[in-house]
Parts: structure tokens; sequence; C-alpha cells
């Protein structure tokens, strides 16, 4: 039952740290080499390294290297299979939240029904 | 830089993972007992515990005990923020490939403006 979000799980765990979020974000705005990248965090280059690797296993982002330059860009469609998926989510439950709104607005209007005829015949 | 994200992470740590995609997605439906949610799981009780309690905290969903029953349903809002940001990285991604495609487009014209005037005078 629960394998079909394999591949949507390995997204949302590539998301799960604030500094891959960061990464992400950034590398939206066009691609960048793996030292502009790293420069904004306080963090040994091994670390971010790590970081950028589990960002490539889940197809978030993947990279090229030329020379000794690595250059990552992100890969826009993983992002929108989580997005497609967390809206699904989203609309059944709102489609169960608008039937129970139906279902208690009905239940409202058939008391003031019930209630009515009652007074009607003082 | 990253601390914005904090939030953001534990939302996306509680999902990624495929019993607690299967949860959010169940709960979607409506709120269910813990048993019932639990019984399509090959798994044992207490770990299934710890997956509602990753829910919990991220704020994902949230639970009610009445006797011995606890019921878990949805908090639509963290899925909110999840969607509304994964949006807003596609669109900065958007955004920039469309300025791509203007500005080879635009390169495109200028040569062929370059090339016809030289094929002209013969």
């Amino acid at each position: 039952m629960a394998n079909q979000y394999a591949q949507l799980s390995a997204v949302f765990y590539a998301l799960a740290d604030p500094t891959r979020c960061a990464i992400v974000s950034r590398l939206g705005r066009g691609p960048e080499t793996v030292s502009t990248l790293a420069a904004p965090f306080a963090m040994a280059l091994p670390s971010f390294m790590k970081h950028l690797s589990v960002l490539e296993r889940s197809g978030l982002i993947r990279s090229n290297k030329v020379g000794r330059v690595r250059t990552c860009e992100l890969v826009p469609a993983p992002l929108s299979e989580a997005q497609r998926w967390i809206a699904e989510q989203r609309a059944t439950w709102e489609a169960r939240s608008d039937r129970m709104a139906a279902f208690v607005e009905n239940l409202h209007q058939e008391e003031l029904s019930d209630v009515q005829p009652k007074r009607r015949p003082r």
C-alpha cells in the first residue's frame, strides 16, 4: 500500500532540511557552481556536498563537472510531482469539509422547518 | 539564512516516509481512530504510533483521546504552506526559463537579421 509513496518520500526527505530548501530556492533563480552555492552557509564543504548528494539522488537537482568546476541546476519535475500530491490531499480534505458544511446546513434548515410548523398552530 | 525553512522542513520531514504519506492521504478523507488507521499497515502498533507522533509534532495532524479511543484528524494549514513554498520555487524557475527562452529567441532573430542583409547584395 505504502510503496506508491517511495519516490515522493525521497523528494520530501530531500526538502526536509533548511540548508537543502535554501539550495533549491537558490537554484530556482538559475544554475550555480558548488563554491558559489556553498558560500552563504557556515558549513564545511564535505557537509555541504552531502546535502547536494541527497538533492541529486532525489532527482531535484542535477550537476555537471567541467574541468574542476561543478555546476548544479534545478530539475523542476519532482517539485511538480510533490506539489500535485499535496494539492490532491488538500482537495480531498476540502471536498469533505464542503460536504460536512452542506450536511450541517441541511440539518439546520430541517430543524428550522421542524420548529416552524409547531409554532404556526398557536 | 536557513532558519526561515525550519518549520517547513519539519513538515517535509513528516511527509518523507511512505507510511506517513499514506496516513495523511487517509486522513484527507476524514478523521479516523488510531486502530482503523493502523489496520492496513504490517507494523507493530508502537512503530505506527511513532509515525503519528512525527506527524503530530509537524502540525500536519492532531489527535484527541476519548476514553480509550484516540482519533486523528488532518490539519490542512501546514500542507498549504508546503504547497505555497513549492509553487514559489517553481514559479521562480519558470519565470527564469521564460526569460531564457525570450533571450534565445531574440538572439535567433538578431542572427537572422544579420545574415539577411549580407545575402541581399548578391
